[in-house]
């Protein structure tokens, strides 16, 4: 049997991540949620390829097909490799500390674990941003059948941004080094700036077209 | 092999909402994202059960969790109601029409399908909305440690009632009957005043306590 995550059934991952295992959890959601929002951008485009009335845009959307179904397989991987970086945590902070030396040691295995439990929300949250940019062309060019599942991409792929976004602060603010802190936080500011209401723009396009 | 959607692995769940199949869609990813929610409040409480240092709300959340898993639960079996729904709907779309009699048997179909499909996606919104409420005590309760997975448990509760809302405006947009479409908008509009408010407030708090 796998061990992956994403060779569980959808009921047996709900059990595991409701149980007091610490891992699964949130940072797991954050790119299952992107790699959702990714695979109804590819749902919206599957069902706009081929489709006559649709003739103008079939080079527009093969390219964006493409490009959400990468970043799902990337959204994917991150869910398994977020598991990994957190187990990494778990046992550095399971190292002894009998002596002052062992202290020292673990120490510095915790702060280069937490920055590896770090970069890895901090890679979903720039796919979720990716997803999020490709949920415009979707909902305008894609199949008017399926828009509502363009706005549902939009708000999955936000909510996988905002979720990696609590990952990656609560790392951060374990992490010591001070330069390293400050150039997360500013790039997850700028993977921030402007989303929500990006988002709340698609879903009010998408409103429209319904 | 079952056919429930449910026992798909997430791996097979994301490659056939990424299909041109018509389902799973999004409605199906509204439930899933507010069983994730669920899921999520479920975890911060049994990280909070049996804990010493939160013996003093051992009986708050123990309640919280028996309401998370129960809305787990009901969220997971809409999953599966909605592709029946659905079904429901293109099955009756796929009906004769060459007569006359045969058109109005069959737009009185549609009709009564359509209405069975938006009360699913209806009662999803409806489930969010609880989870979505239930992660203000799991933020302010629950374990600091797991504080970050309330704070997921609220963008993804959130993140299903808007997704759900998309799924029961594009059913009412076909529906005839003004009196059942006056009667869900009102419904509509009422699960999802404040929601995004009270989504915000859960997560400033959650960013305030990591």
């Amino acid at each position: 049997m796998s061990d992956k995550l994403t060779d569980k059934t959808l009921v047996d991952f709900l059990d595991a991540l409701a149980s007091s295992a610490p891992a699964p959890g949130g940072g797991s959601v954050a790119a299952l949620s992107g790699a959702l929002g990714a695979a109804l951008v590819s749902m919206v485009c599957n069902l706009t390829l081929g489709k006559k009335k649709y003739a103008g845009v079939q080079g527009e959307i093969s390219a964006l097909v493409e490009q959400s179904e990468a970043l799902r397989h990337e959204l994917t991987d991150l869910l398994e490799a977020d598991v990994q970086a957190y187990t990494g945590v778990s046992k550095a902070y399971g190292m002894p500390r009998d002596t002052e030396e062992q202290k020292e040691v673990r120490s510095a295995a915790i702060q280069e674990a937490l920055k590896g439990a770090t970069i890895v929300p901090m890679q979903v949250a720039e796919t979720c941003v990716k997803v999020l940019e490709l949920c415009t062309p979707a909902a305008e060019m894609g199949n008017v059948y399926a828009v509502s599942d363009a706005g549902v991409a939009a708000v999955m792929a936000e909510g996988g941004l905002r979720s990696a976004a609590l990952n990656v602060i609560i790392n951060i603010n374990a992490i010591k080094d001070q330069a390293f802190v400050d150039q997360m936080r500013g790039k997850l500011d700028g993977l921030l700036a402007g989303k929500p209401e990006l988002k709340d723009q698609i879903y009010d396009l998408v409103v429209e077209k319904l």
